[in-house]
């Protein structure tokens, strides 16, 4: 193709690409959220971006969001090749990772991970086909001390409180409750689908919820209103579970869903204080949660929807080994929450560039002078460029300007030794490469 | 599908996944390859996986590595959408980011991506078809210091400074020498043949190529002889320059190239001294490079070849902006360079878990004092786990062994305050959540 016939890209729809600026904030999320996962002793894994369609396939239900692979040009022997799609999500990855590494890993396993995940969906307002999950998960066989149900809501908090958000609540509710309270209420073969009315709460109000409760499912008004009297109750200490129990129903799992939400609310109320509440509507998924379970929202921006969710469940990868392995997990869809924050305001991105200091250079018999500034300036950790022409002073200074580099340093010359310019006070002083710090 | 059917996921050929310990070996590579980049003021972009299938092709050559995406079930609207297929590389991908934000840019735009790229080839021998790589590039309109050529190799050798890793040699060469001198000999429709046959020298030997360059190119035994003397040289300092000079070809290509050389050898001899050599040799593909070419290889294991490879080129972009770009950058298989290095044991694997400090727990009543404490640490910026029941001392004790955590802690117990074990000299001792150190 000649240079003259110019293909001009355009933006693929549902792909985000970020500019440097929005880019660097991305990687400051990125980067506190893996500290912080550290922290708490969880341990990075990494699987392929593809599984075999068979591995994704084997709860039957997403095939609808799968991008498959196919060679541009395939020959015969490669179609006996396994089938390949993206992955969707990074929970179906680490099942199968662990179903498969089972003897190599250290249980309880603390995994976390980090990566862009792909959903092969019609474009529409605002969803992403590719973006960032950011995964923590802990699993453990044939049984998981709740010890890490109170665990969770803490990294969430920590992660939270690293940046400069608005108002947020750590929602907490345990499906133990939910469930054990529709049995004692005689909801025995349908009280999923009483907590699937349930979950419509924020869309249709308490209202909707008793009417469908109601027309649905042949409730009696009495028996519709006990059901909204439990979703009703919120609060973040122990005034919760007394509410709850005052309602009058006995039921073993609901009594036990009671005493694991106490025991997460006693060991977290000193640290995140009002930042967690138990809402004993939260439901959160259908059939894959079986106990705690978590959501985080900004007061005051509902709109945006949860942030972090997750929750237990009571086995990961059934479907590939034949052990029971509990677990329990949050999940951070980065892309999307980062975008919506953005878009309204609520953060700023970043300066692209992390260079801390601008040597310039009027002539080039003194590069290797500078050079040499530079690498000493680094090995004490500093980000350093030099600039890379002997041109006038001005077009340096605006090149340190548009990048916004804080410090412009220069060699010793005319008789003067190495001096820094500070950017934002306009100073200029005597400076030494071998000590000066910013 | 019930738990009864259990499908047993294989690993899947060419895509390689690491046990923790392996990729805590990445991620430590991968932070330092990115500190470095940034300490020299490259700045991050990310691009998505995928490209537009016209984006990929539109240098043609390379269909055959491609993995096309399709959705699983796709419906007749779908099909209009554009055809996309994963990247098999960044350069592609950063030729169009450039182009498509140009205006947007910082020039000289210096820019590091470290990503996975995929090429959908035939499994074969050790080939990859996911793979990192880490790449850097210089693009700047129009023209582009030499500067950045003397800073490429600076920025080489800082990475694997980072590791400790068998003696290495970064080898520079121009392509202008080569092009330049082999139009001296009166070369000038062919030259380009003549230097893909000096290409082979590592695999035919001196003796084949004079004779491949006197067979297939019909070289007098003279010309062909001199073609030969020019890619014997190499060395370390100006000596390299002189040599070729006093080869007697004279040519403004040839002599532009050796200044430009000169230029590099000069800015980088006193940093890196005996670990750049200058080799007239190296041509490193054929229709990309320009000017100055690199590859840096293991001193005693030619066999794995070059790690990290390079050069400047013309233009970057212009089959998708009608601008002119030249640049220089380089690229860091990571991947395969790690499972290669591994595999022959001169690198090992690293610890999974980050943790430093397990706090014990022998009575759930302390477990809120036990998160505090951790929390206490964690702020400092240790990582802490705090053991998830109340068990048996050994049982906690061989957590840490199993996951080698330096230090044990234990609270405050029968009278006695907070005490640490140091797992490695075994000793316990007195300390303060507040303020101990490892």
């Amino acid at each position: 193709m000649s240079k003259q016939q110019i293909y001009k890209p355009r933006p693929v729809s549902g792909f985000p690409e970020w500019l440097p600026e929005m880019r660097a904030l991305e990687l400051s999320w990125l980067d506190h959220i893996r500290k912080v996962f550290e922290s708490y002793g969880f341990v990075n894994i990494e699987t392929p971006a593809i599984e075999e369609i068979d591995v994704l396939l084997s709860k039957g239900e997403t095939d609808k969001e799968i991008y498959v692979l196919n060679r541009l040009q395939a020959d015969e022997k490669d179609k006996s090749d396994a089938r390949l799609a993206l992955h969707f999500d990074l929970t179906v990855p680490f099942a199968r990772y662990t179903a498969q590494h089972f003897n190599e890993l250290t249980f309880p396993f603390k995994r976390y991970q980090i990566q862009k995940v792909w959903r092969g969906e019609r474009p529409q307002e605002g969803r992403f086909r590719e973006f960032y999950q950011c995964d923590i998960d802990i699993i453990n066989p044939d049984s998981l001390p709740v010890h890490f149900d109170a665990e969770i809501p803490a990294v969430i908090d920590e992660i939270l409180q690293g940046f400069n958000l608005p108002a947020y609540t750590i929602y907490v509710n345990n499906r133990k409750i939910l469930l054990g309270y529709m049995q004692g209420l005689g909801l025995t073969d349908n009280a999923a689908a009483a907590l699937r009315i349930l979950d419509k709460r924020d869309k249709i109000g308490p209202d909707g919820v008793k009417k469908q409760l109601m027309e649905n499912m042949n409730l009696s008004e009495e028996t519709a209103n006990k059901a909204l009297a439990l979703a009703l109750i919120t609060g973040n200490d122990k005034t919760v579970i007394e509410k709850a129990r005052a309602l009058g129903v006995t039921n073993d799992l609901f009594e036990e869903g009671l005493k694991e939400l106490e025991y997460v609310l006693n060991s977290l109320g000193t640290f995140i204080g009002d930042r967690l509440i138990a809402d004993l509507s939260i439901v959160r998924g259908f059939d894959y949660y079986t106990g705690t379970v978590y959501e985080t929202k900004f007061n005051d921006h509902p709109d945006i929807g949860s942030i972090v969710s997750g929750g237990r469940y009571e086995d990961l990868a059934g479907q590939y080994i034949a052990k029971k392995l509990p677990g329990i997990g949050i999940s951070l869809g980065l892309t999307r929450t980062l975008a919506v924050l953005v878009a309204k305001g609520l953060i700023q991105t970043k300066r692209a560039s992390k260079t801390d200091v601008l040597v310039t250079v009027f002539d080039d018999a003194q590069r290797g002078e500078a050079l040499q500034t530079a690498a000493q300036m680094r090995k004490r950790g500093l980000n350093v460029e030099v600039y890379h022409a002997p041109q006038k002073f001005q077009k340096q200074l605006a090149y340190a300007e548009k990048k916004e580099i804080p410090f412009v340093w220069f060699l010793p010359a005319d008789g003067k030794g190495h001096e820094v310019k500070n950017m934002t006070t306009r100073e200029q002083s005597a400076a030494d490469p071998a000590d000066w710090t910013p």
